[in-house]
C-alpha cells in the first residue's frame, strides 16, 4: 500500500469489534499505508467530515492490547442506510469527493447485514465511475446472522457471556425454596435469528443441567404449551430456568413483548411502556400457575462484556481485520471477508472473501433441524457447533481493580 | 475440636459465601472436628432434618478450589425467621434434639443481618438451658449494611461486577447517536443501603467518565429536579448514564418503582406488574425530554457473577469462615465475626468477633458525608474505601470455554 486506508464501524456494538478495528491497523501498517483514518460513527460521520488518524491514538503497543480488549466501537457507530445511487447521487460524490481528499486507496467497513449494504453500493459505484477505491467489508455482529460465513466474530463472546451467566443464573435459583417453585425467564438478544439465545445451553455440563427450556424466534412460541410444560417441570423440580429470544412471537406473529399491552400502560406523559418479553412471561406464568417468577434482561451486557471475551472470538475478529486490509491491497472490492472453519477438533478456521452482494440484507437462521423437535432446545450439533467459539480467555489489563479501555474523548 | 461441626448458609446468594463455607471445612477438619455437616436450605432445613455430609463433597484439594469458585449458596439457603423463644419454645427444643443427634460442637452460619438473629436466638437458648454447643455467626451479604464489621463479605465480588458492568455499558452507550441524546438508566440492587450503587463510581478512571449521576437510598429522591439535572447533561453530552438503587423513594416514602402502578397495569390473570425502578425512570425521561432511553437492572447477576470475583472478596470470605470456627472452638458463643481494616495504603485486614447482639437486626447506610452536597454522586472518600476491596481476580477453572462449579445436586 501506498496511499490511505480509511475504516468504518458500524451498527450494534460488540466485544470484538475493536479488535478487528486494531487488526485492520496493525496490517494497513505493516503493508505500507501511510496514513489509517478512522471514520467517526460510520457513514453518517464520514459524510460530516468527521474522523480521526488512528495512529493519534495507537501510539504504542499496549495501547493495542488495549484496544482488543475494549468493548462498543471505539470510532462510534451509526445505523445509516446509503440511498440508491440513482435516487441521489449527490451522497455518493460527497462521500468519494472526500474520499479522494484523504487520498484513500482502501476504504474497510466494520458490520452486519446492513454495513455490507453500503460497501455492496459504494463499490458498485466505484465500478460504475471508475473510482480507483477498494471497498471491503468486515464482519461483525453478536447476533451470528451473516450468510456464507461460518460464523461472525463478537458472536463468540456474546456466546461465552451468555453461557456463563446463564449458569450462574442457574445456580442462584436453586438458593431459595418458595412454597410453589420458582421459574426464572431469561431474555437473550436476537430478534429473528436465535444463535444468541441457544448459546444459553452452552451453560450445560456435568456440574449444571443447563436452561430447562430455551425458545427460539424461528419457532412460532404458543402460550398454552408453555405453561404446560412449565407446570410439568415444576412437578419434578423447585426452580426452572427459562432461555427466550427477545424476538418470541406467537403464531399470527404478535410479538410476545407486545401481548404485555393489550392493557394500556402509559406513563404520566402518555407514552406507552413496552414491557420486554421476559418480564410478560413472569407474569403470564405467575398467573397462570401462582409461583414465583423472575425476569431478567441480559440486556446490553451480552453485547460489551469484554471482561468475559472469548479468545478465540478477540483473535478472529483481529485476523479479519487483518485479511480484509490484505484484500483490499491485492486489489479485491465489493467483497466481505468470511470466516471458514476448516475442522471441528481440532478447531481451525481460515478466512476467505466472498462475494458481498450475495451477503448484503441477508440473514442466517438456526436450521430446523438444529432445535429439538418440540421446539423448547437445540441439539448437540447446536452446541458442537458454538462451543470451538467460546475458547479461551482474555485476560483485562485491570487497573485498580476494574478494567482497561482504551480511551476516546467523546466529543470529537 | 473433639466432635462435629454444622454449618448453614442463609439469605440472599452472594458470589463468595461458598468460599465462607469452604474455610469453615478446612479450619473445622484442620482442628480436628470429626463431621462437617451442611444444613440445606439454612435453619429452616435443618427443622426437616435435611443436612448432608460436607466430606462427601470436597474430597479433593480441587473440590475446595471450585467452591470457592462456585455463586449462590452450595448448600442451598433460606430466608427463616425463629419464633421469640417465649412464643415457640417446641423449635427451639427441635432443633437443640437435632443438633444433639448429630453430636454438634459448633454452629456456623454464615448470612447477613436477618441470619445473625438467628445466632443470637440460638445461643441465648443455649445459655438459659446449659447447652455446650456454641453459636458463631459469619458475615455476608453483598448489601455490606452489617454494623461493626468493616465491610462484609460478598459485598467486594458485586463491587466489582458492577464497576466493571457500568464502565461496560457507559462504553456502549457512546456508540450510537441520537439526535436528543441517550439515556440509560442502570438500577442496582440494595432496598435501603446505597453502598452497591455507589459502587457504580468504580467505573470512573482516566478512560471513563464513571456514570453521570448516582441516587442511593438513603436521600430522597425528587423527579422534577432529576429531570433537570438530565436535561442539563444532555446539552453538554449525547449520552447520560445514571446509577440508581432499586430502593429509591420519593420524598413522602413512595418507592419510585410504585409510582408506574398509579396506572393498573394487570396482567390476564389480575396480578399487578410491578415495573422496575431504571424502567420507570426511562419512561419518565423519555415522557419529559423525548429522547432515546434505556433501561438495565443488573438483576440477580451482580450478586452470583463468580466469574468477576475480587480476590480480596474471596480470601476475606474463606478468612472469616476459618475465624468463625476457630473462635467456637476457643469457647466463643453468640458472637459474629468481624472484618477489621488496619491500612488502607497498604490494605491490611484482619479479623475479630463482636457481640452478634449489637449486630442483627441492625443495618449500617452509607454516611450522608460520603455521598456528595446535591445527593447525585459518592465522594471520593467512598470510592476510597471501596477501592481495596475489589482488588485482584480469581481464575475460574475454565472447562469448555465456561466455568466450573462445584456440583451438588438440587434435590437432596
Amino acid at each position: 500500500m501506498r496511499r490511505n486506508v480509511i475504516v468504518g464501524q458500524s451498527g450494534g456494538p460488540t466485544a470484538a469489534i475493536n479488535s478487528s478495528l486494531a487488526g485492520v491497523y496493525r496490517t494497513a501498517k505493516d503493508r505500507g499505508a501511510n496514513k489509517v483514518y478512522g471514520m467517526l460513527h460510520g457513514v453518517q460521520g464520514l459524510l460530516q467530515e468527521r474522523y480521526l488518524d488512528l495512529s493519534e491514538y495507537i501510539t504504542t503497543e499496549l495501547d493495542a492490547e488495549l484496544l482488543k480488549r475494549t468493548p462498543a466501537a471505539f470510532l462510534g457507530s451509526c445505523r445509516y442506510k446509503l440511498p440508491e445511487i440513482h435516487e441521489d447521487r449527490a451522497v455518493y460524490e460527497k462521500i468519494f469527493g472526500i474520499l479522494d481528499k484523504l487520498d484513500i486507496e482502501a476504504f474497510i467497513y466494520i458490520g452486519g447485514n446492513d454495513s455490507m449494504d453500503t460497501i455492496k453500493k459504494l463499490s458498485d459505484y466505484a465500478i460504475v465511475t471508475g473510482h480507483p477505491t477498494r471497498f471491503i467489508g468486515c464482519p461483525k455482529t453478536i447476533d451470528n446472522d451473516l450468510a456464507l460465513t461460518d460464523h461472525t466474530p463478537g458472536y463468540g463472546s456474546a456466546a461465552k457471556y451468555i453461557g456463563t451467566s446463564v449458569k450462574e443464573i442457574i445456580r442462584d435459583s436453586f438458593c431459595l425454596e418458595y412454597s410453589k417453585g420458582l421459574v426464572s425467564i431469561v431474555e437473550i438478544m436476537g430478534r429473528n435469528a436465535g444463535w444468541l439465545t441457544g448459546a444459553a445451553a452452552l451453560s450445560k455440563g456435568e456440574d449444571c443441567e443447563g436452561p430447562d427450556l430455551i425458545y427460539l424466534p424461528e419457532l412460532p412460541f404458543d402460550l398454552q404449551s408453555f405453561s404446560a410444560k412449565v407446570k410439568e417441570l415444576l412437578s419434578q423440580k423447585p426452580s426452572v430456568v427459562v432461555a427466550v429470544s427477545e424476538g418470541i412471537r406467537t403464531e399470527d406473529g404478535t410479538y410476545v413483548c407486545e401481548l404485555g399491552n393489550s392493557v394500556d400502560f402509559v406513563d404520566a406523559f402518555g407514552h406507552k411502556q413496552l414491557s420486554g418479553t421476559a418480564s410478560y412471561l413472569a407474569n403470564f406464568i405467575a398467573g397462570e400457575i401462582g409461583c414465583k417468577t423472575r425476569a431478567i434482561e441480559l440486556s446490553t451486557l451480552q453485547r460489551s462484556a469484554s471482561h468475559a471475551a472469548s479468545r478465540v472470538d478477540i483473535l478472529e475478529a483481529y485476523q479479519v481485520g487483518g485479511a480484509a486490509v490484505k484484500a483490499a491491497d491485492e486489489g479485491d472490492s465489493g467483497k466481505m471477508v468470511v470466516l471458514q472453519r476448516l475442522s471441528d477438533d481440532p478447531y481451525q478456521c481460515g478466512t476467505e472473501v466472498k462475494d458481498v452482494h450475495k451477503i448484503a440484507n441477508d440473514e442466517k437462521l438456526v436450521p430446523r433441524e438444529w432445535v429439538n423437535a418440540e421446539g423448547t432446545g437445540v441439539t448437540d450439533e447446536f452446541v458442537a457447533y458454538v462451543r470451538p467459539l467460546i475458547q479461551g480467555d482474555v485476560s483485562p489489563v485491570m487497573v485498580d481493580g476494574i478494567p482497561r479501555h482504551l480511551f476516546r474523548p467523546y466529543n470529537l
